[in-house]
């Protein structure tokens, strides 16, 4: 069963060889437990276990450390955890949209085995104190009124620590590979010989866009969506293709989009996208503070500005908008006649 | 700490008032734990406490049980979890790419929370069993030899079981929204006052072309990507739009795309893609099983019916998929000579 456990004062029991235990040893230590180490299983005493409150079964002999646990009488919960892994590794983890809880398992998994965790602006910074306490943690984002790390010295610093043997994971907002510049940190990797797991994240693509209500498909509506940056202007090319998007129906999806904005309704009233297309800006998706502004590509310039829109935000273009709107079952209804 | 504990035969003390702990009282018994119930603080009893290893806190006090429990003189692992919540709600969950782990922190904790799982074929089924063993399970997706049950039932069943008071999780595969029709369920609940939830999930779109070393974005190379549904043919329209996306390097993905991808291709180069452009189909994505077919426009049919690409699959196309391929090194250099 997945728990999330507090182990303060709690003797834990850490069974296994030393080297493949040294982080489990490290993280429950960190965590406040009374760590209670032994090597093998043959060195387990009635002394070790008594008033245990969990046990730590690291790396393979589970059926040996289950046996030796129930000689020494121990009814306790056992976790089973891999070996700590060779250092010289990275792992690049896709943070999600922000909220801890939307962490995967696994890359809850994979800052439990890390030493060094470089972390970016938007990824849940607060799930790395929880699940690798004992790690070194590496802040490469934008902080107010510093300039984040450049991608070049973010690419050096995992490098680095990778080849002083460290379990590097590089903890970034939503997917490694959705503008998350993964393939770059990935090459530079392979440049020099260090293995990399790249862990998916949850997109702020799709699912922030989700929290507001708004399903990126939706059958008879939406049958394909573009997700695009919109850190620089469109090209017209761009622009052109997005409108074709729209007259197809698909819903287009632009992160970082918010400061380039005018830029692209205007250009996509240019390129014959009709005015009354619906627009949506989500700002601060899965925070206490998320917002939807609910506009059309005709007064988006002026709606968004009224009401101040900033970053972090999500731009969604197209009808799928309206079925986060009031008017969201006269839609429904009409889509239903039509299909 | 994140914990995936075995609490066979271990006595486990489930604390709260028991209309709150209900669905943690059903999970430890399913899970073989030995359970003890106290439903307030000033009940718990040294006895209670003996020879206990594990905690529950359900629901509020937090600070009244971890006292009683020090009382006691309890040294065991504490986990907190929330009161379950009033039946009659439905919550709809994308349970990713199709590995456990893949699923997040806050997919596990509704489905700890589900009275009712209605499980798609491409779900994590397994890790229902893991997270949620005291529920009822219902199989929705197709299985070898039966239809499928169709969209409609689904959201019957899903409405019927809200109705009648229960903790409705939906699990599917990918995310709710990408083709997952989860917009449609949530239409269905709406229409019956059923309050619904979304927790989004990692979507195949992305992650199974990660898995397979291509990054669906990459600096230089792709801007965007479009993700379509092949489940049926693409009009000439969409065609065109997609042979639009290719010029302007930008990445297409098609899910259920195998059956129609003799179509597609031929289509796409009609409309005028270079027929030298890259494709990639990615079978059974983060299982034992992956494999992936490279190949181009030109040579994609002969190629994946040599090869007898199958269901599901996710097909790619663009120049991203040379990042999986040996010549990436070279494509690398051209690309950071052109940057």
């Amino acid at each position: 069963m997945l728990l999330t456990a507090d182990l303060t004062a709690v003797p834990v029991l850490v069974l296994g060889e030393p080297a493949a235990a040294r982080r489990a040893l490290r993280r429950c230590a960190a965590a406040g437990a009374e760590v209670r180490p032994v090597a093998a299983p043959e060195q387990l005493r009635p002394a070790d276990v008594a008033g245990a409150g969990l046990a730590v079964v690291v790396g393979e002999g589970r059926a040996r450390w289950r046996k030796a646990l129930d000689d020494a009488g121990a009814r306790v919960p056992v976790v089973h955890e891999p070996a700590a892994r060779e250092g010289g590794r990275v792992t690049l983890v896709g943070g999600g949209p922000g909220a801890e809880d939307l962490l995967t398992v696994r890359a809850v998994q994979a800052l439990q085995d890390a030493d060094v965790v470089l972390v970016d602006r938007l990824a849940p910074a607060g799930a790395v104190a929880a699940a690798a306490p004992g790690a070194e943690v590496i802040p490469v984002g934008k902080t107010p009124g510093h300039h984040p790390v450049p991608q070049e010295r973010i690419q050096d610093l995992i490098v680095v620590h990778a080849l002083a043997g460290k379990s590097v994971v590089r903890l970034k907002g939503g997917d490694p590979y959705v503008f998350g510049r993964g393939g770059e940190e990935l090459a530079a990797c392979a440049a020099h010989g260090i293995p990399v797991d790249v862990v998916p994240g949850i997109t702020s693509a799709v699912s922030v866009p989700g929290a507001a209500g708004i399903p990126v498909t939706f059958r008879e509506v939406s049958r394909m969506f573009t997700v695009a940056s919109g850190h620089v202007p469109f090209s017209e090319a761009e622009l052109q293709h997005f409108a074709g998007l729209g007259a197809a129906g698909g819903t287009l999806v632009v992160l970082m989009g918010v400061g380039t904005l005018p830029h692209l309704v205007s250009g996509l009233v240019r390129a014959g996208a009709d005015p009354a297309t619906p627009l949506a800006v989500v700002e601060r998706g899965f925070t206490d503070r998320q917002r939807s502004t609910i506009t059309s590509l005709r007064d988006a310039v002026e709606d968004t500005a009224r009401a101040g829109c900033g970053s972090p935000a999500v731009v969604v273009v197209g009808p799928v908008v309206r079925l986060a709107t009031a008017e969201r079952n006269a839609f429904l209804a009409e889509v239903a006649a039509h299909g």
